[in-house]
């Protein structure tokens, strides 16, 4: 049973900030300044190029994929980290589709719904439109990807938990029912991977991706991860073939052979510092028990939504009420609620806004607690109520929100 | 007139260390782990999700490339960082080829050489597989690559500079002759930024790539950059559509219009620990004038070669005899070379090694000085002369060498 008393600890959190946007950026673990620090000065610094082996820093982007594999369900070496979530999602996408195209179909159709997190559309539009083979993205909305699905479909990419609203998408039974018509599947877990507990090897997804700044507490940029279904794994050929998913990158052959397993899906020099920030915040992960975050966090979560419900009467929930069918956040829509959410910000509790009308607060149990969420309640409660945010400079509009 | 004692001062170098391997990874900025450990704890730790707008980390991709297009004679706002080389060449490759075919050409061939740095070939052949239009690429040995220019060629991509030889290619003739063919052409500066003087603007090709952990000391995994001609920033359509080269990427539209100008080139999101680490060398090179670089290097690499060759007859010089026909690097064929080097590692003097048989040395004039390499030279001759390399410990193979 975690002691998330314990984990708050670990944590360093701005004095008189209670925070409910981990699910953009996570909060600092306190051990990463040290552990980044030891690898500029004592790795970087001293061993310099040394470094890649000695200290460890060519092997971290399997060992960093291990430790992700044991929140999310996957079979040891079918995780590996590197690159952005957009790339990973390339990566993934591209792979789907010769492994769709191996069967000998014909079918042309990429399926995602319009809750799916924008950069996944940009980039499978980019993929599909280069790949110049008749393909086209059809993106339906999320309560109706299920009876959507169809033999024409040759892939389904969804995220799980959509970014505005914490819709949680029912990853077994989409992932049976496309795999049953013959759809290969990949899962975003952008805003699953350290949210809910996740079990790729029973979903049987031939792939999935996500990303590990937000509830994984990664630091700002901190590498996405790759998984592939361990029987495909020899058998995918990645479309980015860097030099670090050769099988022998040292041996600067002139041409691409691709490296065992899941390695193949590295592309190019691994983010050193980033994933020395990663790393530490695995500390923390490793000792965490998934089923124990999701039971607090659909108690902070409910806790949450009756609160404001009880105070606020002109804010609508946004998300599902019943747990079971949300990620980790949730969400009010609220027609001022850009400047109201600067002013929530301005007294000490972080959310973020989604446009149109989405106020955006995400639950995290490691270091958030029931006593956070009662102030938070009061002070969403006061700004509304109050109308707090009725003053000009919360209707300023930043360029992050 | 750069004072290279006082640069000096401003590198980490381990004791007893004769560092001639930064055009693999350079040293560390002093200033570094702090600005790092800044980042850490003053913006991610107290600003958290703020951090994007307040701490500027949105707009440092862009500030970044314009500190970096300073020294390889790049137009403001024609460079951004951001991923590895590998998907910048990806990118620069997808990019270029379609600018050659929207001139109605149906040229099929992409030219390279097979001293070009693998990743580069092995990204380009899965790009032009994945395209599935004809597309073939075609090496050559570097010494023919002007007189294999003919109008087959859509893309001429070349590294400039060796990386195994430190042989560089003339960039305003191989340009002018291939654009003059209707070929655009595409420059990777791995081992030119920071090394050599560049001038971009001056050489009028389409596109070009590099990265920032070798000369410029941007840490182990620090980010790639990328350069796109200014009267072509607002034409290319980049392959990689991520969300961060988006117009406005906090719209959240579920269609990709690509940004203005080389924004468009972002994918997704920054690496913001490495970007700090980046800054803190880019603190330094602000202040440094490449012909001074190349002054001093020159004469370091000439000092080597003749002290290496008046001391040992078994080697023989790979790099160029002439400075300006180099790189920043030297390296020597020799038989034993890989013992060689680890024995030279083991006696203070670190450079790589890289098959069958190069010894090489790069020379980085910030922090390596004239007397570093007389101590270098006689250690040199020392390994080899008295065959200290020829142990059985030194014959070990290590992954990375």
């Amino acid at each position: 049973m975690t002691d998330f008393a314990s984990t708050k600890k670990m944590f360093h959190l701005p004095e008189g900030v209670i925070y409910l946007d981990g699910n953009s950026l996570g909060a600092l673990p306190k051990a990463a300044a040290d552990k980044v620090n030891t690898t500029i000065c004592a790795e970087w610094g001293e061993m310099l190029i040394g470094g890649w082996n000695n200290a460890g820093w060519m092997a971290e982007p399997s060992a960093l994929g291990n430790r992700i594999g044991r929140l999310i369900g996957a079979a040891k070496d079918s995780v590996v980290i590197g690159d952005t979530l957009s790339i990973k999602v390339y990566q993934a996408l591209a792979s789907a589709l010769e492994l769709a195209a191996d069967t000998g179909s014909d079918r042309t159709v990429v399926l995602s719904d319009n809750g799916n997190f924008p950069t996944d559309l940009y980039m499978a539009d980019g993929l599909l439109r280069s790949l110049n083979r008749g393909y086209q993205l059809k993106t339906v909305d999320p309560e109706t990807v299920e009876t959507s699905l169809d033999e024409t479909i040759a892939v389904l990419m969804l995220t799980e938990v959509d970014y505005r609203t914490g819709r949680k998408h029912d990853m077994l039974a989409l992932t049976q029912k496309a795999q049953a018509l013959g759809i290969v599947v990949i899962w975003d877990l952008a805003h699953s991977a350290g949210a809910i507990p996740v079990d790729l090897s029973a979903s049987n997804c031939e792939f999935a991706v996500g990303c590990t700044y937000k509830y994984l507490n990664g630091g700002p940029g901190a590498p996405a991860f790759i998984y592939v279904r361990p029987d495909l794994a020899e058998e995918v050929r990645p479309a980015l073939s860097g030099w670090l998913g050769h099988e022998a990158p040292f041996a600067f052959d002139l041409t691409y052979q691709p490296g065992r397993g899941i390695e193949r899906m590295r592309v190019g020099t691994p983010p050193v510092l980033q994933m020395a920030a990663l790393s530490a915040s695995m500390d923390i992960w490793d000792t965490i028990d998934m089923k124990d975050i999701r039971r607090a966090s659909i108690e902070l979560c409910d806790q949450f939504i009756q609160g404001v419900e009880a105070k606020c009467d002109v804010v609508t929930l946004a998300s599902p009420r019943i747990g079971a069918e949300r990620g980790s956040q949730v969400s009010f829509r609220f027609e001022d609620g850009y400047a109201a959410m600067q002013a929530l910000i301005h007294n000490g509790v972080i959310g973020d806004f989604r446009a149109p009308d989405i106020m955006r607060f995400g639950f995290t149990p490691l270091y958030v607690s029931a006593e956070d969420v009662e102030v938070a309640t009061k002070v969403f409660a006061r700004v509304i109520n109050e109308k707090l945010y009725d003053r000009a400079q919360f209707h300023r509009r930043a360029a992050v929100t």
